[in-house]
C-alpha cells in the first residue's frame, strides 16, 4: 500500500499548547497534526519500505547526542508561500539530521528547498490576512530554549491527518 | 508540569481509515487522536514520571510477542455510555498487556472498568442519534484480522489534543 511519510521533531508541551494558540486561529492544518519542527517533508513510500527505513532511522538516531534549539522571533517565508513561523536560530544537530535524512541511499529524494527549520503556527493565509497577522506577531518577544531528545516518523491517514509509526531517541537509536 | 497520559494502539492504516469514516460523523473526538483501541486510558502524571515510566513500558513490551488480533461485530456501551465501537475479540495479550500497564508499581492506578478492548467508532450521541446510527451500523458484516507489534505512549496538549510521546516495539522494547 502506497503511504505518504514524514519525520518530524514534536516540541515540548509547553511549546506546543503555545504554538496551537496561534495555529487554531491561523493553520488549517491545526487539527491534523500536533504543532512540529519538520525535519523531513512528506514523501511517498510503499508499506513494505517501512522495515528498512525505521532500520535506517535508527542508525541516524544513534550517531546524534540530544540537543537544544533557540526560538527567536516571528518569521514569513512570504512571498515563497504565506507561511508565519517562529524561526529556529541556526543549529549544528538539526542541520545534521535534516541532512542525513536526505542521504540518497534513504527513500524520498532531495529536498525541494534549502532547510529552514522552523515551527508553523499560520499558513494558507490570504495576502491580506497574512499581512495582517504577521504585523501583529511581528511584534512579539519570542525567546525560548529547550531540549530535543527524539524524533518521530509519521504516515498519513487518508482523511489528511497524521498518525505517529515510531520515535526515534537520539543516542539511543 | 502535570500532564494527562494515556497508552494505546493505533491499529493499520487501512482500519484507522475505516474507523475515521464513522467518526467523522459520529465522534467528536474525531480531530483529537487517531482512532486507537486503549491499554490505557488517561491518568494524571508529572513531567518528571516520564523518564521511569517509559522504562517500564520498554520492559513490558519485551515480555510481549507481536500478535493479531480480530474484530467481528459492531457493539455499544449503552446504557453505560453512548460509546459505539468495533468489537475486539477476546485476546491473550491484550489481556496481558492491559494487566501489566495496571500493575501497582506503574503511575495511574487501577481501571475504572474491567477491560473490553475496542476500537470506537462513535460517542457522545444522544440516546436518539446512539439507537439510530447503532441501529444501522449494527447490521455491517464486520471480520477483520490485523498483527501489532507497537504500542504508544501519549500526552494531551490543552486543547484536547493528543501528541505521541514515545512507540514501544513489542518483542523488543
Amino acid at each position: 500500500m502506497n503511504m505518504k511519510l514524514g519525520i518530524v521533531i514534536f516540541p515540548s508541551k509547553k511549546l506546543q499548547d503555545f504554538a496551537n494558540s496561534y495555529r487554531k486561529r491561523y493553520d488549517p492544518h491545526y487539527a491534523l497534526v500536533p504543532p512540529h519542527i519538520t525535519l523531513k517533508s512528506p514523501f511517498d513510500a510503499e508499506e513494505g519500505d517501512l522495515k528498512s527505513l525505521t532500520s535506517q532511522l535508527e542508525e541516524i538516531a544513534i550517531k546524534h547526542q540530544p540537543f537544544s534549539f533557540h526560538l527567536s522571533k516571528v518569521k514569513t517565508f512570504h512571498p515563497l508561500n504565506n507561511v508565519i513561523y517562529l524561526k529556529v536560530d541556526p543549529n549544528e544537530t538539526l542541520t545534521a539530521l535534516n541532512e542525513d535524512l536526505h542521504e540518497d541511499s534513504i527513500i524520498g529524494g532531495k529536498p525541494e528547498y534549502g532547510f529552514v527549520p522552523h515551527l508553523t503556527i499560520g499558513q494558507k493565509l490570504s495576502n491580506l490576512e497574512h499581512d495582517d497577522v504577521y504585523n501583529s506577531l511581528q511584534m512579539m518577544d519570542v525567546d525560548h530554549e529547550e531540549t530535543v531528545d527524539r524524533f518521530h516518523l509519521l504516515y498519513q491517514l487518508e482523511n489528511g491527518s497524521w498518525t505517529v509509526y515510531e520515535t526515534f531517541l537520539l543516542g539511543k537509536g
